[in-house]
């Protein structure tokens, strides 16, 4: 057999292993291989190998015949010089594909079926598209409720696990869906201040127009060492800082890759990932926010209890106090969507301003106070006295003012958008819907969250009356392509019904 | 918005359109497109859009910072000249995906929604992964039988559809596993003298040591222009032709480069994909070879009968005469396994040679003579006769050698690879059983289908009795690497099982 050369083509196949093979190499011609078949590449004599996926090459300036190229994940994972003497031979399916074959045939799997199609995806020997028949075949009712347990399992185990060495390591999570829902920049100093820990990562946003990643960056560095971030938590009892660096549940974030461009979201998928992230960041005790409301991830009362039992039963087996909460998630929270926009809503609850988002505030309350009830030094119902005893007596604010300090606050002092138009009421009436998912598409046409300035603000919430010719809310952006995308679409959506004093409804 | 300047990046990326940006590029920064996203691009202006999924390049070397890079098949279908000014933006995901959804959310699909779902294929709007997601949903019992018809009706509906003006257009084909059974290659120069039009087309192997197309290729050209085909057709009432090139049901072949890689093979897609491509040739009367084994694709009589029945309701209603026959696949048929040996085969049937293999010729005869059976004219059990009489008086030798002439005579003589090698019986006894997947997998080590003299020469079949010794078959290779791996796994499980006179199986 004849050796490659090595080489890194500087291509980002994200988190997919991609090899490249000139189609005039003798390896190609002689071993029979196919593009999009899978390869193993080893150093020549030993070494671990590499599996990736192959694309045939077709010009001698991208790369020679006698070479092998890689994607920079998959070089960065060979971990070999430029020039090293590479062999490629066919690889075999991965032991756990068959397994996969099972779940698609409608079986039931196991723990250690679990763990081994966990093992693999982790090790990179899953394609795409075989992650993708993975995900749909444990979609939707094609899980039973100890498979997402199993899943769940397999994936805190196939990554690193922290322990913060004390009895009580609190987390709270929302499964999304809500725009401007930031409680947990409220939450997190309130609890911290009680004493509790709190070691909250977030993620940043995937499609929804900011994450609290994205929003705490507009106040404060959010990308920081496992390390740093370690000994921010033993100082200030907590953080808000960027989970994406953690190899904590790595396969979770290896399988969103691919729900992500497929708008995959089956609950076990759902309840798994949730629950497997927390348990590898330590947390003993969780509070979990499932919102319902007619354009929410969930849309009705019986859903959310199903989704609620779920939880319930793969937090318990994991050894997880876990209690979930239902809220109003009718309409966007706060005035702000997009990360500069929440940012200041936050911080006016937190200062206590006579003008700050009242629903933002009090839904926070709520939240922290059930997370204060963890404690078992509060009386139960007490919780949500203390937490607006915290909030209103400024030691919220000094928590979050100490936290930002810890993290690094951020130089730029951040302003909202300066392109802004306001949209205005079609109607003259009572506003009776205002659409979660078609408020979050404007706020992300104008440029949410890659420029932070770029959202909605909403001036109007329900339930409040509204004089035709009335600002609903104002788009800002920084782009004037953005900013004509975003008001294109709230023309041709506004988001908003308006019902008139009469019978009839009206799209505002 | 800014323009990028067009360039082909030649890569293949097998049918997955896949567009390149610089992580630098404006464009890139200034939209907040993701890798793995799909993105939209079209002539600054207007101009037909080509989706493609985005990958983003980290090298001016590859692909400076106000390019746009496109691998071939994206090239090729935008259609403009490098250094064209090119607009991109993100792509909404095919409107059909809702429908995917709702597929692997377990409902029903219509028609119009599987036409949405193979327009947007053929259109080359799906990516991989969401091919991939679409043929897990449908995958085991996902489909009812009427969808299955849907499938293969919009199947049918993205191609083009060949008319042959005759009322009588017939064709065979095989559900596959059996490697040897080249029955096509009789059948088809039996048909024909008997004046029936059979105009065949077939694939090379996708998994198998070769396809009628591969074998065929081993005595004349198969890869003909859809206008000399049709000339062949008109004179010789028949072809032996690589089917590939055509652009009949042209969804099924997207379908395939997904289905292969997952080895995914499901009975809805299994009819969808044949009866679409027979349809679409412009058959009306096909004859169906369904092998039953242990080792063969189909398992059970029960299964083949579930499978018959698929094939006959899906049929029916796309107005195509349909018969299926279930034939024995215990083991392989004929003697060769690879290209060369199984062409060897056939023309010493066809050349009734007294040692040709008599389980070839006699399937062959079989399905021959069900075949002319779809003959008004012949009598109902008078088929087989008239199909013998045609093989043994020499007039299937004769219009062979004039499809051979008329498709080109392939000027090299091909010869069984070079490097032979025994593979002996480990016991005395009778044989009683022979592993299909295992000799088609040796055969492949050894090279076949891509050196065409590689494979697999069986000296002994079911039934044989055979001394501890004796050869049970010889490995033909061309290289010594694939000498070597096929020698190796030949010597690790030879497939072949023994009996002796005793109760006690062995391992031959």
């Amino acid at each position: 057999m004849e050796t490659l050369k090595l080489r890194k083509i500087c291509i980002d196949t994200y988190r997919e292993n991609v090899a490249y093979l000139h189609r005039d190499c003798p390896v190609y011609r002689s071993e029979g291989f196919q593009a999009l078949s899978k390869i193993k590449i080893h150093k020549a004599g030993n070494g671990t190998p590499v599996i990736a996926v192959l694309n045939v090459v077709n010009d001698e300036a991208l790369l020679a015949r006698d070479e092998l190229g890689l994607s920079e994940q998959a070089f960065a994972q060979l971990n070999l010089s430029p020039g090293t003497a590479v062999r490629v031979e066919h690889a075999r399916p991965p032991a756990s594909l068959k397994a996969v074959h099972r779940k698609i045939a409608g079986e039931r799997l196991g723990l250690d079926e679990y763990r081994g199609i966990t093992r693999d995806i982790r090790g990179n020997r899953y394609s795409k598209i075989e992650i993708a028949a993975f995900l749909v075949s444990c979609s939707e009712s094609g899980m039973e409720r100890d498979e997402v347990l199993y899943l769940a399992r397999a994936m805190v185990e196939t990554g690193k696990h922290l322990d913060w060495s004390e009895p009580l390591v609190v987390d709270k999570h929302c499964i999304g869906g809500i725009p401007g829902n930031r409680t947990s920049m409220l939450i997190v100093p309130i609890i911290a201040a009680h004493g509790m820990l709190i070691p909250k990562t977030s993620s940043r946003a995937i499609t929804s127009p900011a994450g609290t990643a994205d929003t705490m960056a507009v106040l404060a560095h959010v990308e920081l060492s496992p390390d740093h971030l370690h000994k921010i938590v033993r100082r200030e009892r907590a953080c808000l800082a960027w989970g994406g660096k953690s190899q904590l549940a790595p396969v979770d974030d290896i399988l969103i890759s691919v729900e992500r461009p497929l708008s995959l979201d089956s609950p076990g998928q759902m309840v798994a990932s949730i629950l497997s992230k927390k348990v590898a960041a330590g947390a003993t005790h969780l509070l979990l926010d499932i919102p319902v409301g007619p354009t929410a991830k969930v849309r009705s009362r019986a859903a959310a209890l199903r989704l609620r039992k779920l939880f319930e039963y793969t937090g318990d087996h994991m050894g997880l106090q876990l209690e979930v909460i239902i809220t109003d998630g009718r309409q966007p929270i706060g005035r702000g969507i997009g990360p500069v926009l929440e940012a200041r809503d936050v911080m006016q609850v937190l200062n206590n301003q006579p003008d700050a988002p009242a629903d933002l505030r009090e839904k926070a309350l709520q939240l922290a106070g059930r997370i204060l009830e963890f404690d078992p030094d509060v009386r139960g119902g007490q919780g949500y006295v203390i937490a607006r005893d915290i909030l209103d007596s400024g030691r919220a604010l000094a928590k979050m003012e100490a936290i930002i300090k810890a993290q690094g606050k951020n130089p730029e002092t951040a302003v909202p958008g300066r392109l802004q138009q306001p949209v205005l009421a079609g109607a003259t009436g009572t506003i009776t819907g205002i659409d979660n998912m078609q408020m979050a598409h404007i706020a992300r046409l104008a440029g949410a969250p890659m420029d932070p300035g770029a959202g909605v603000d909403l001036h109007l919430k329900l339930g409040e009356q509204v004089e035709q010719g009335e600002p609903l809310y104002i788009i800002h952006a920084e782009f004037a392509a953005d900013f004509r995308f975003a008001n294109e679409a709230a023309a041709a959506a506004s988001g908003y019904r308006i019902e008139a004093a009469g019978p009839t409804g009206e799209q505002g």
